[in-house]
């Protein structure tokens, strides 16, 4: 890359605990290569399109800082869901983007994101090429869906994985109080891929033994049998905990929560929580008490439980992101190549980014228990390193302290 | 007390983050002050009369053991929710328990509970004085509500509060990601009392401004006027996140979610969520983007981020306890006498259990802003102190470690 040129750097998709961390990487990776300008894209590529373009001196203009931003949940620099047309040469789009970029002398474009992002990292990569631009396209991966193929895990995903099996624990402990038969649902993110609703089985240790069950979305649900097995269950222990995953789905692939018309006060269809509905036919089927817990949108942003392998390794992937840029790389997806489980090792490489764009990464079937209601010794070797160690928290006044909020 | 008399300790009511360092605090002081023998009840008053009936020399052998019990949430022993009947003389289920309380020779019954449990030492000791009997029935409050009366405020609220205060930072985090108009109700447990939904004003800080409303079941909400106060900070301010109690009531004191006649797939009639039913309106009135975040169970479960000076407070008021019984009392609940807000100083006390049981005890209107909307300094200086410090966590393959759950 030029000496001259400036970088620019966006956020895209969902947030994770983790994203921010890529951030401070790319912009101390940026800094550790001598590039001059750093710029931030406000709401990825939309936001580029617009020209909501900021000067990342101006706020991360201090080491601490920088420890605040890798402690503060969510995208800082704001995120779209936008995805780019079929790149042809003198499509407006693009012509407007190349043009912005030409116009703040860019020469290295970072995307952190997901799937979607890495579609948007390949198409741009993929016009760069058809316009013979020198402007190098990189994408850095997060999802705590952790779906992404080629690379061993997602930065996020452990953060994500630490807080379920944490918070799976507390719940484990909350369900067993009352002298009384039950069974609690406990409703995880993971539309297609279970990785994070596996990641319960993390909880289990010699101080606690749930949760019982893990439902994926990758073993179609028998639902009968289900109730059958959990009705056995209720024979020998008294508080049973269901780990499940809000994309689960019957033997015909048809989502489980669609099945119900239900309809919500103001007459529109709801995908009613799976684990509300498993909570209700279960109640109803056997007659015990049951809970139905949604894990919501804190699973994606509890920053003050991040696990440090995550948080470091995002930092990491970030920063090696801008030193393949700067050696030449374009249209290349950063990732993890793992080494060894234990001790935990991995190395972080390029590859092309046609090999990762619009591809998801489901469990193996080889990890998942037998009858399909938890997960091996496999799946816990894999996950159990990513969810190691904890960041010191920055505190104030009892709550973690975050980097202010861009205005 | 004589001196070769037992104690028997018992957990009453809702699981907290507290409740088991209140039982440290107990068993530590039982200890300390020679009682041989410290028995506990499993799931209350009801485990006792069915003489379930556990040695707590067997597991809290070590202080190791000790320091898990305090990091481990919910109730140790298990709860249970049992009223007892009036006392009279010759009833027979007081002369159950007595009977086992002399089996079992016990001098002193502590009892960790809200108010619930507070009306069970009440009425034990008022049975214990009829019969002339010399055992001493000391209450320890906890409750993540902080709806007790005289005591300054309750172990487990500190917490509870910690956690609502760190989430609500992260939530806030996560609402403003997209460059779009949004609005986020995130539901609070505390069905008469707002202290726990108020508790997220303590996440409003120089990096963070959120939640923009608190809404309390104190105050009697307009709905229509609080749609317009929505729309009018819509102008200024593209994602607004507000806090409500589960128990929130329109103006003539029904609560909000029973107005629509939601009903399950089930034909049962739901309460639904108090977010979810707020979302609704407010994506119907507004045309804005709208979500609901229950902060469920974890919110009195949640361990991992304990406040160190309730779980000190906890421990605390428990050893306390076992001392004002050595010295005779009895009938009575040891409670929080708050010397200064900053530096923050409290002593133990304790009180007759008449003026505690059965009471509950609401936010001062002078603590809550005028427009009702949210709460002013002086519920921060109350309730600030309540949240500082963490606890060294005991981690274990990257989650937090509990002792081993009771068989």
């Amino acid at each position: 890359m030029e000496e001259k040129k400036n970088l620019i750097v966006g956020q895209s998709g969902g947030p994770t605990a983790a994203i921010n961390s890529s951030l401070a990487g790319v912009y101390s990776g940026a800094k550790h290569y001598g590039i001059k300008k750093v710029y931030g894209m406000r709401h990825g590529i939309e936001g580029l399109l617009a020209e909501k373009i900021i000067d990342l001196d101006d706020t991360l203009d201090s080491t601490f800082n920088i420890e605040l931003l890798k402690r503060t949940p969510s995208s800082y620099l704001g995120s779209c869901r936008y995805k780019l047309p079929k790149p042809e040469a003198g499509n407006e789009i693009y012509k407007k983007i190349f043009e912005i970029l030409e116009k703040y002398n860019i020469g290295m474009l970072v995307y952190i994101g997901g799937n979607d992002s890495m579609d948007t990292i390949q198409k741009l990569s993929e016009y760069a090429s058809m316009i013979s631009s020198s402007i190098r396209f990189i994408g850095v991966p997060k999802t705590i869906d952790n779906d992404l193929p080629v690379t061993d895990h997602t930065p996020g995903f452990g953060s994500a994985a630490k807080y379920i099996a944490t918070s799976i624990s507390e719940i484990v402990r909350d369900s067993n109080v009352y002298d009384l038969k039950s069974v609690t649902f406990v409703e995880i993110m993971g539309r297609n891929a279970g990785w994070l609703t596996a990641a319960s089985a993390l909880a289990q240790n010699k101080f606690n033994d749930g949760p019982d069950f893990i439902l994926l979305p990758e073993i179609g649900l028998d639902l009968k049998g289900f109730i059958k097995v959990l009705d056995n269950k209720l024979a020998e222990k008294n508080n049973i905990v269901v780990a499940v995953s809000e994309g689960i789905k019957d033997q015909n692939g048809n989502y489980i929560s669609e099945d119900e018309g239900n309809v919500d006060a103001f007459g529109h269809k709801m995908l009613s929580g799976t684990s509300d509905f498993m909570a209700k036919i279960v109640k109803t089927e056997l007659g015990v008490k049951t809970r139905a817990i949604e894990i919501n949108t804190l699973q994606r942003a509890a920053a003050h439980l991040q696990s440090k392998t995550d948080i470091d390794e995002a930092f990491n992937i970030g920063f090696l992101g801008v030193k393949a840029g700067i050696e030449g790389e374009t249209g290349v997806m950063m990732y993890f190549d793992r080494v060894s489980d234990a001790p935990y090792l991995s190395i972080i490489r390029k590859c092309d980014i046609n090999l990762v764009a619009n591809i998801e990464k489901e469990i193996p079937r080889g990890w998942i228990s037998e009858d399909g209601f938890g997960v091996n010794e496999k799946f816990i070797e894999y996950a159990k390193p990513l969810i190691m160690g904890e960041l010191s928290n920055i505190v104030c006044d009892g709550i973690q302290s975050h980097i202010s909020s861009l205005k």
